[in-house]
């Protein structure tokens, strides 16, 4: 099946958002097995827009739109899709209901305008809204067949996943079935070339890498004529991958984050941790506290960015301050000790480095990071040498500290 | 002039990288006055390229590209758009040059299939690219002008700002200038509701609002024949925009967070932050600490998520937290106290919510919020109640926090 995505939307025009929603559509399609050639983005405008919808026709099957569903009289993306398929939009009862049920349950006023919302092209497939008003549609029009959705991420994206990403499945002659494989602790391009070869062999199922900040995360794909088989499918590719990585992989999921793998672990096992950070500054404290659910694993956590404060709070020596200097190993196993004893935690972290772009020197240069961890059974401090902005080296080590509570919950520390 | 931008990349199409660059050009071209009807993206695919070269040229006047220009047989933009135009690509021995200096100065090796990159189509401007090894350029073919730039937006982004935004300026019969007002502490519609006559009334200057999570930025935009004239007829705006919303307005420039003006004001008023927090978990302090220099300003903070920890790291009463609560204004204020004694800090900042999304009660729901502030002179807490995800209510504590502190250093506290 080939796809076209138009995005509707003057906000995309002028630059004031970005066109995540094509990213989205395009990742899913990618996953479905599909071809996507072009996407296009067009203003709110209804003769633009019919051109972009003529273009689009004339070399795809399956053309989705996202955005122009609101209230306004310049939401026209409905109305135009509509007028292209040679059909009326007629008020749909239901839809309207549901669009009273959710204004009047949030105790909003209902505005006249929105009645436009629950007006829907005749004879279409119509994709109610969980969290919006506007419901999504979708024409099927001789051998084309046109999916209508709303613009805001956090409307499209669910209404993409439960109805039209099984729609799509179903039209489709076969099933396709995906696994996702979180990765870290092995460079991007380490991993890459590792599982190169079963990259490049596989046809189905398939293997396919996807570079984030630090970590790798691989997609296992499989199509097949029952779910049942795609799964079957995907095993021995999963245990050879398994096999080559050893236990850089994490998780397994789209949602599971290091984050969230160590809430879990901590939760299960019934331990705690603390962090005192000097350059990350909170942001592992704040990287662990954004998974709901870490009160039960986190009780306190530090922030320490002069030495006063390391001596005060965590205990750190002044002669190892003075003798080893601040951004040292020493200093990072007196903080991850300090931290643990004074916090009560099972785990506790010390964090020292430069994050930059100011104050690196020769001897310690910018990127230049000690991670300590004291538990009951182990105090040790990481050497790591980190490449890129403040934003990109705090991030880093955020994501090592972790791995490194996950390894120490699991026993899988690296030799010393 | 009318514009149209084509993105090329199959990454973009499956969804691996989503097309930033279509929104800094974007932005761009709506600062210089330009029209853009239309963004395109297409695959590493020259017969698909070409195709989307047609249908632009037929309605813009200047076609933008972005991607392909790497050195691999896949990047063929370059080559595909010089053909269009009918054109070959020749060696520039500068562009060759710059290559080699650039790759020898970082020790690498030059494969030889970097000399690609360094042939140029025909008689075009040739844009130097001071942060990779692909140079851009301009070709100027009849009524239509095609601009090439690399993919990379850390290569594509400066090589627009210093080589092609001069370029169509200098083609526009105006300049165009802009000043950025950033906005914090009035609802995103509050603020476009009060300013609204001056955004619909005028057409030069212009008015034009941007939302983001919890803040607004207002970019006022004059046309003139020359600079200094652009510049004379944004005062009287910017006098009004400043008269009718107050001291909302905290910052001007695209670059001036919230964080970074906090933060220039404490080094400016030599005063220090600390901050003791619930259900922000360390944002706050990872927030203040993301802006280079932040040791000058904050020595340490504190994450004490449970009673215990409240209790034992800032001295908030067992009274306190039995009769009111943990989430309750007394907490707040004994948490910015109990912060603001044990760090030494001028400001001390105390957080406590219900950040979700469990853990919400009829009487203290989800979003329900009190920030505490305590410094020399002051000691209050303030009452939030946000709508929105956990990251969402997060954020907008935080940055409610630190226009607390803002205005405690500026003595603009809104009265209690």
């Amino acid at each position: 099946m080939d796809f076209e995505i138009i995005a509707v939307g003057t906000e995309l025009l002028l630059g004031q958002i970005v066109n995540s929603n094509a990213q989205y559509i395009s990742q899913k399609i990618s996953e479905l097995g599909g071809n996507l050639f072009y996407q296009t983005v067009v203003g709110d405008n209804p003769q633009r827009l019919k051109k972009a919808l003529e273009i689009a026709s004339a070399r795809a099957d399956i053309i989705i739109t996202t955005g122009g569903l609101g209230p306004t009289g310049d939401d026209l993306t409905k109305e135009t899709v509509a007028e292209f398929c040679g059909r009326k939009c007629v008020p749909d009862e239901e839809s309207w209901q549901r669009i009273l049920d959710r204004l009047e349950g949030q105790g909003l006023p209902v505005p006249e305008n929105n009645r436009k919302q629950a007006e829907m092209p005749e004879g279409c497939i119509i994709l109610p809204n969980a969290n919006g008003t506007a419901p999504g549609a979708v024409i099927e029009e001789g051998e084309k067949t046109y999916i209508i959705l709303p613009g805001p991420p956090s409307e499209m994206a669910p209404m993409f996943r439960e109805q039209v990403y099984p729609y799509l499945e179903k039209r489709s002659d076969c099933v396709i079935y995906s696994k996702t494989l979180r990765v870290f602790g092995i460079g991007e391009s380490a991993a890459e070339e590792k599982l190169r070869f079963l990259m490049e062999t596989q046809t189905n199922p398939t293997l396919a890498p996807y570079a984030k900040l630090g970590e790798v995360t691989l997609r296992l794909t499989a199509k097949a004529k029952e779910r049942e088989e795609a799964e079957k499918m995907l095993e021995p590719l999963e245990k050879q991958v398994r096999d080559i990585l050893g236990d850089v992989v994490y998780a397994e999921g789209e949602e599971n984050s290091l984050q969230q793998t160590l809430v879990k672990l901590l939760l299960e096992k019934g331990k705690k941790i603390a962090a005192a950070e000097s350059c990350t500054g909170g942001m592992l404290a704040e990287l662990i506290t954004s998974v709901p659910g870490a009160s039960g694993c986190l009780d306190c956590s530090m922030v320490t960015y002069s030495n006063e404060q390391k001596q005060k709070l965590l205990g750190v020596s002044a002669e190892t301050l003075e003798k080893y200097g601040a951004v040292s190993e020493q200093t990072a196993l007196e903080m991850s000790k300090g931290i643990r004893e004074r916090s009560g935690a099972d785990i506790g972290i010390g964090i020292t480095g430069v994050a930059g772009p100011g104050g690196g020197t020769e001897e310690k240069p910018v990127g230049l990071v000690y991670v300590g961890i004291c538990t009951e059974q182990i105090h040790r401090a990481f050497r790591y040498r980190f490449i890129g902005s403040r934003n990109a080296v705090r991030t880093r080590t955020c994501m090592n500290a972790m791995d490194l509570a996950r390894r120490s919950l699991l026993d899988i520390l690296p030799e010393g």
